[in-house]
C-alpha cells in the first residue's frame, strides 16, 4: 500500500499530524486515522478536545514544576508529606515511577529535562534556579538527587552537586548496584565494580522487605 | 511507573483517548501525550483540529463509496480511468494497495466491510445494494472481486457472485497462488495445491514483467 498518495487531502493532513508523534509511523498513523474515520462525530471530537484541553489548562505546580491540575500540585499540597526531603527528578514520568514504588514519603522538583550540550540544554533551560531557591530558604535537611546513570545525567548531577554544595544540605544520589533480578554473569563491569565498593550491611539490603 | 495514577485530571483524560485508539497501550499513550504537552500550542491546535476536520469534512464518493475531499473521487472523475470494469473490495486502504501497483486502470466499489456474522456485520450493512445499481444500469463489462481470502472474504465473494450471475457481466476474482518471493516449502498444502490445479502457460505469467 502507497501510504504517499492518500485519496483526500484531509486524510492526507490528518495522517501528517499523527505520524508526527514519536514512533508513529505513517502506515500506522494511517491505520490509526482510519479508526478514528469509523467513530462517532462525539467521539472524535472528545478525542481532539482532550489535547486542546490539556494544553491550554494543564498547569505547573509553582513548587515543583510537577504537572498538575490546580497552581500547587497533590504531593506539594499534602500536609502528611515530609517537605524537608526533595528528590530532584528528570521528568514527571520519574515522579509517577518513584511514587509507584511507595517508598518515598518526601516532595519533589521536576527539572524539565537534564544538561546536554549536543541537544542544546544548558542549565539555564531547566529549573535549577528554582531549586536553588527552595534550599536556600532554608527548612530543606537533605536534596536526593534521582536522574538516569547516563552521561548527561551524570553531568547534570555533578552539576547540582557543586550548587548544593554551598548550603547547609545533606546530598544525596539514588543507590547504584545489581538490580532486583540481574544475573551477575552478564551485569556490566562498573555497575558490578560499584556494588561490590559500595557493599551495603546485609540487614540494611534486606531490610526494607522484611 | 504507574500509569493508572497521573498527577492531572486533564492528562488523565488525554492518556485515555490516546489509549483508545487500537494498538496503543496506555504507557505508549501516556509518552505520546506528554509529547503533544512540549509542542506549541500552535502545534497541538493543528494536531487535534486535523483529526475534527477529517471526521466532519471527509465524503463518500457518490459513485464508488471511497472517501474524497467532493461528492465524486478522484478516480470515477478521471476520463482516462475504464469506467466498465468495476474491482470490488473491502476497504479504502485496499484501494491504495491497488493503486500503488499501478496495473490496474479501472474503478473501484468499496464494501465498507466484509459479511461477518460474529461481529454482526450482514450484506446489508456493506455497499452491496449500491454496487448491484451500477451493474444494473448497464454499461458494466467485468466485476473484478477482490478480498481478502479469509473465511469471511470467501463468505463475501461468494455472496457476491449469486448476487452478480442475475446480469451480463464477466464475473473474476483475484489470481490465487504462489506470492512472488514464497519459498515452496514454507507454502500451505491449499494455496500451492490451487497453484498447481489452475497452472498458468508460462508466457502468461511473466508477461506483466517483461
Amino acid at each position: 500500500m502507497d501510504v504517499n498518495a492518500l485519496p483526500s487531502k484531509l486524510l492526507e493532513a490528518a495522517v501528517n499530524e499523527m505520524s508526527s508523534l514519536p514512533g508513529i509511523g505513517r502506515k500506522t498513523a494511517l491505520r490509526l486515522v482510519l479508526h478514528l474515520l469509523k467513530q462517532p462525530r462525539e467521539s472524535v471530537t472528545q478525542f481532539s478536545n482532550s489535547f486542546l484541553t490539556l494544553r491550554n489548562e494543564v498547569k505547573k505546580c509553582s513548587v515543583c514544576s510537577n504537572i498538575s491540575d490546580s497552581n500547587t500540585c497533590d504531593i506539594c499540597s499534602n500536609p502528611h508529606r515530609d517537605h524537608s526531603t526533595i528528590c530532584v527528578v528528570e521528568s514527571i514520568k520519574d515522579v509517577m515511577s518513584i511514587e509507584a514504588t511507595l517508598q518515598y514519603s518526601g516532595v519533589y522538583h521536576v527539572l524539565g529535562g537534564i544538561i546536554s550540550p549536543i541537544d542544546g540544554v544548558g542549565p539555564s533551560d531547566l529549573t535549577i534556579d528554582e531549586l536553588m531557591e527552595r534550599v536556600a530558604a532554608g527548612s530543606i535537611a537533605e536534596v536526593i538527587v534521582a536522574l538516569s546513570t547516563t552521561m548527561e545525567g551524570e553531568t547534570t548531577a555533578f552539576y547540582l552537586f557543586k550548587k548544593l554544595a554551598l548550603y547547609q544540605v545533606k546530598i544525596s544520589a539514588l543507590a547504584r548496584g545489581v538490580g532486583f533480578g540481574d544475573e551477575l554473569e552478564y551485569t556490566d563491569e562498573i555497575t558490578l565494580g560499584r556494588s561490590i565498593k559500595n557493599r551495603t550491611p546485609f540487614e540494611k539490603v534486606f531490610g526494607a522487605s522484611s
